[in-house]
């Protein structure tokens, strides 16, 4: 593990997005319809990202512990697949680039959970860092 | 949740991969002779992978807790990319789909992380369902 | 930790409330509306939920670990309070009420902490077991 | 997930309650003689309770991760009832009054846990702030 | 993670063991006495090792997750040292010892961490397998 | 627990050994050879200690949840024993010497589960701080 003391502590940012890919449009139509029988798969998937972006210390094993002082999960919903982007600010020494990641993975599992009961077909593409801030590389990509 | 207390207890594997692609052949060099500064990044994500096989139902809301009885990964590094694979068994009323499917993308999540520092262009592709086995709906992928 | 070793494996049930009090009407119709800024209240308080049972062991010391095969989360919303009806079923040595308790009470902070911006009034009442199924004392209370 | 990285940090305290109701007063005797079988039942479950206390951001989908810098679980233990009171400082950006609440929630669980052997009506009522400090709401509540 | 699906499943037991050694006389008369600041240490230790029990496919890559039927934690106070004793119970395919052990470890660090106040001497030493039954190597050792 | 609020913020530093002895040479070559079936021993418990590091808290009561900044997990091979030696650094109002306690002794635990299939005789002993800086009380020991 990287040692971070001798780092100074500056607001950073992070987007990274998830592709969530579906194998007929009715699934996406389920989705916006709320008519997924699990549950709201948006809402159900955004509280599960709220979770992992805290916990990605605990599963990533040269994460620094850090204070996650903001996180949303946002969605772009489009005709065969859904976009999940999660942004994370924290003001520490180290990025959040991968709790940004890490949280858009899970959102994009818990939705295929939640939906292979209605689509077999369902895949996770390009979980990727879209956006950062703060620190010594600022750097902004294009959304996938 | 599913109520699954009608189901019958058989034997279930599922295998799941995620592919981590990087910018530059130096980086799967350097993953090879475990000259990444981190670590052995395939043991490391390795050993990732095992603990988030078992914390699954920790983090995808809709997941029953299941006793793990097998988890394996392994890798098939080429020139640009190296293909992660996970397979898990147990003997019990759901299958391990997604289990592998978040193992394989925590092993991925790590790879990225132990790799960042060497190699700003890795992002993770792909991840997806490849072989399941038991349950009502046998299936086999081709892996991507 | 009381030895469950000889004991025999049956169904289960079990169904734990909570009482969240509000202090207002206009609480209630954000919750309806879902026009609460943190989100849908009860969607994301229901995801809440069905972590909490899964980690009840983690958090209560004498709580054996067992196999959470369905969990539900179900609200009833009056005037100036929601009631949290909790169920949830396993096929083992010991009964789940306390998994229902824990989970209720998870939904209930949830809800608590999500409507604290629009509500400083808001409490948890009477946190009690409602209906139990299987073992040995099978029994019914009366919803509070 | 509330964006806290501008808010600045100060000293801040709250003190949560839970009520355990028995239902016989020889229940109030074995916990104050430590005669119950599962242990002493004020102890385990204060120490139930410090670990909740640290691990309410891992239960709440919006609370922060914070430092929590002091934790104490007391008891008022009347003769039909026991008054639980937890009191959390830190010096961060947010409050600690879900994570008093929540640690009270379950020092409450884990008497309802060890004392259901001996007491089959045991409830648990009234989980509520009773003083906050710091930040710019101060209130004090009464002990119910 | 070996695999252990082909393997039946049978009662097993094992207790494991760990010897806190303390610096002074004083040490072991207030641990006796109750009169550390921190708590009662015994059984504050104890709880701590109920969950360390419940956790250790958490912690160790290789443990597989099982369902821990039983676990008591229990003390040898001698003059200048106490011996943690854990046995735990599990009816399932592999056995507990590293359960065991594990659970002693972290009773045994809790110890420290609530003596350390007062006595800067304590250490820990021989955390080892004491006994093991159930399985194709029942095994009895003579605790040290 | 312990109310830190007061406390100035320090760089503290603590290294931590636990000892791991083996009951033949063999063991250890199997260890330098990467010869052990469940995988590469020190590679894979230096992993278990990196995650054991950061969720000390979670395992001890009255530890305080703290920044992790640095962790390193390092070894000495002996003839008959491997010498594990942690050491953790952190910017805060407490020390790290539980942590680095904590994390050498799952990392030996590791050790232990991975070697018992080739090693019925391995132990772990005297687990304890070898060096701790920062705070009021600095104290270099000799490692054992």
């Amino acid at each position: 593990m990287v040692d971070i003391t001798p780092k100074s502590t500056t607001l950073r940012k992070a987007i990274a997005q998830a592709i969530v890919k579906v194998s007929k449009p009715e699934t996406i139509q389920a989705i916006k319809n709320k008519a997924v029988p699990k549950g709201d798969v948006l809402e159900c998937a955004r509280v599960a990202g709220l979770f992992a972006a805290k916990r990605t210390a605990d599963m990533i094993p040269d994460c620094h512990p850090l204070p996650i002082e903001f996180t949303s999960v946002s969605y772009e919903v489009e005709e065969m697949e859904v976009k999940v982007l999660v942004e994370i600010h924290t003001i520490y020494k180290t990025g959040v680039e991968v709790e940004a990641m890490h949280a858009a993975s899970v959102v994009a599992l818990t939705m295929y959970d939640m939906l292979k009961p209605i689509d077999k077909g369902v895949s996770i593409e390009q979980i990727k860092l879209v956006e950062k801030r703060g620190g010594k590389s600022d750097r902004q990509g294009k959304p996938g």
